[in-house]
């Protein structure tokens, strides 16, 4: 693994790059962290993806001087998700840099977040852009962006959700089901019972709010896997 | 693979029985037709189950002497949604029988049903057993017994649905989240966009209605055989 820097819209950013054993060119997925930017957390997760072939690459939301952010964090996230232009154009970014990487098959790209991530995951979709071939949201959050008509969705879409996710209701869920749909979205949502928002994180310790589960992040892990196998291919 | 007689509830039944290769015990998984009962359909799924290394029992709704049944088949189906007791009944004795059979192993039983086996599936284990370790329910029925109380459900669930299931809506599937949450039960959901009802059935041709739709197809039956490791392990 190695850091570099790259730009994305207006910042200096720096991502977290993990890469798979062997020459040649590999598939590419872009790691799109959680509200509090890129962690140890972030890092595992792609050394995980490294290490099942794929060249992973960790978006930077909100530039290479914004670490150790505290709940500093939640005022930078919803910067972004007020200027969903500005979010748009800096995942556009790091999809060019994550599929120009040496070694990087760029006709392969696709991409996983986690909470605020799952979002940015899902606007690099919404994007309507032919170079992603899919994206999954994990305990994501769903609120569209206000920048007019939807193109059609090109990317594959999978949503994984945590039923009892009070960031994410079942009205939420209504909501995208209608959205995805009508972008003519390849759409999947695995929803997981007794679960809520932060599943995946074994350090989410708020019962009724964000709390690890075993099973739904064993359950979300091999969801993921066979996806990025399916689209990938 | 081979045919056996056995009793449900007052009727006289016909399993479709297909074996693994080996010997020694095997875990045990029924399989529940469509509204159809048995046909073709449910036997290859058995035979591959059974290549999995199952012992696949496929279950009979009406009794061995309504076979070929035509339109009768809806009468004769609504005649077990009213009476859910005794529905009930039928499945438990045929979980009995195929737990008892050489070679399965009682202590490792799961069930997958189809459309209106989908309902069965959840219906057997909405009975609360404990001798169930898990249940499938593929572009099933989801209405409620009128039984009384729900006990505790005690098998793992995993509800396979198209999203656009003429006889599964966005509220039929909120009223069941609701309940299984209700019923302490271990469930996921896996909703596909784009995708009606009988999407695993290739010979389901009513656009908008009953269609196979050959992406949830392969998505369910991954999912499906991911989850009977998991909970038959």
């Amino acid at each position: 693994m190695s850091f570099i820097d790259y730009r994305a819209g207006d910042i200096g950013c720096e991502a977290y790059v993990a890469r798979p054993q062997g020459a040649g060119s590999h598939p590419v997925v872009l790691v799109a962290p959680t509200v509090r930017g890129p962690t140890r957390l972030e890092h595992a997760k792609a050394d995980a993806l490294a290490a099942e072939g794929y060249l992973a690459f960790v978006v930077d939301h909100y530039g290479k001087d914004q670490r150790d952010l505290g709940d500093r964090a939640f005022g930078l996230m919803n910067e972004l998700i007020a200027d969903r232009a500005r979010l748009r154009r800096q995942l556009l970014d790091a999809l060019d840099v994550a599929a120009g990487l040496e070694g990087a098959d760029a006709s392969r790209v696709a991409v996983i977040g986690y909470c605020f991530g799952g979002l940015c995951a899902l606007d690099l979709a919404r994007t309507g852009t032919d170079r992603l071939k899919g994206a999954v949201s994990v305990h994501g959050v769903f609120s569209r962006p206000n920048l007019g008509a939807q193109p059609p969705i090109k990317a594959k879409l999978l949503v994984l959700h945590g039923w009892d996710d009070p960031l994410a209701t079942p009205d939420d869920v209504l909501g995208l089901t209608r959205e995805l749909t009508e972008a003519g979205a390849d759409w999947q949502l695995h929803a997981y019972g007794h679960t809520v928002h932060g599943f995946t994180n074994p350090e989410a310790a708020m019962p009724g709010r964000v709390l690890y589960n075993a099973d739904a992040d064993r359950r979300s892990t091999a969801a993921t896997s066979s996806f990025l196998k399916e689209v990938l291919a």
